[in-house]
């Protein structure tokens, strides 16, 4: 079983659109600072595992539901959780939620490449951190 | 079978990250450009279909494949076609190159929502004009 | 002499640029969610704003300089203040702060217009609010 | 006398808000396209620059009036032009407009770094080029 992480955001004037809700593509920079602030609470960050381990988390794919709006300054809880593991990706299952209203589902399949942009194993510190 | 529509797109500094290539949120912007283009090449808008056939089209949901990075001043294609229509969605397959090389890859599926949110069936317009 | 109001942001991979750094435009964003901050700690917001005072804050001009770069991952903090006010505008400083490093100065001159774009005074609850 | 660089934009949902008109923040996207595309028109680059001259163009300041709004599907004129030039700085007009109607003016100031950051030189490529 894999930690559940929470992240909470507000609805700005960037994220929203001529249609008066937020944005579709600005869901994905919702859930990756959802994914960024996981590792800050498990002492980690991009830029230490970069400098320490050579090692940048890529999005390989994402798979995303949109099941209703949001809105303009509508304050947005991102659940994140570990779905999977193998030795080389990362499934991950992102939800995002105005209260109890699901918002948005995602899947996000994450990879690690080193500093040359090359497929490398899971390092351990990541493995062991999010369960 | 549908039509194919090509846009052309060039990657500026907006569009990166720190990481120094394309930030996998704003291939969604490429590929929305592209299908409002595909409305634009067959003489409708966004604008007229809200004005004209008071519908909206929105994104019900997203798959994503992040083949290979693109970088800082590339040129980018965008091909878009649709897969599959029914009454009240339709699915669309998005590809996005540098030249022969396959970056990223999209299935999006659509949906027409009139001016209060609500789904309805497709006006025969934008069916008729896929094909 | 005004208030001053604080919010503080974190650079996320959606705000760097190729260069490694925050990009320009980004800024504004940020100077944005601060001063909508400021509003919600009032216990207004623009929302609320449009409903019941049919009144939306619009900017009319702004200049930003940019002193240093601010990087991934890094904490920033803006202090936003008004400077002065007329019966129909509001001049804002806002800074952005690493620590004690000034990153980026900004003087925000804002309009109030109703829900037809037009120009209006100032809701007297804004005036007396930012004291 | 300095040339005028002339680039059309078209105002997509990524660039509208919730007010239903481009979002502030995103002129100053359209104000790079423009400048970067000002580059390409004399046979340079940003990547360019950062591989033959060590040379990065940064914004040091800008300045920008919001006269008009534009759109959502408004099709855009950026009109550029360097309005002075020092050894180290390029200070540069550049006028958003929407057929006559003038959307936006901004006067931005630009100066060269070099791969480490530091205020350089303007390459003398860059400065004949503008002339």
């Amino acid at each position: 079983m894999f930690k559940k992480f929470t992240h909470s955001v507000k609805v700005y004037y960037e994220d929203t659109d001529f249609g008066g809700v937020v944005y579709y593509a600005n869901y994905l920079k919702y859930l990756e600072r959802a994914r960024s602030e996981s590792l800050y609470s498990l002492g980690l960050s991009n830029k230490k595992l970069l400098k320490d381990y050579k090692s940048l988390i890529i999005v390989r794919s994402c798979h995303v539901d949109y099941i209703k709006p949001a809105f303009f300054e509508d304050i947005l809880l991102i659940e994140s959780q570990v779905k999977s593991m193998s030795n080389t990706s990362i499934t991950m299952n992102q939800i995002v939620k105005r209260k109890e209203t699901i918002i948005t589902k995602a899947e996000i399949v994450l990879v690690i490449v080193n500093d040359k942009g090359k497929p490398v194993r899971i390092p351990k510190i990541l493995k062991d951190s999010f369960k």
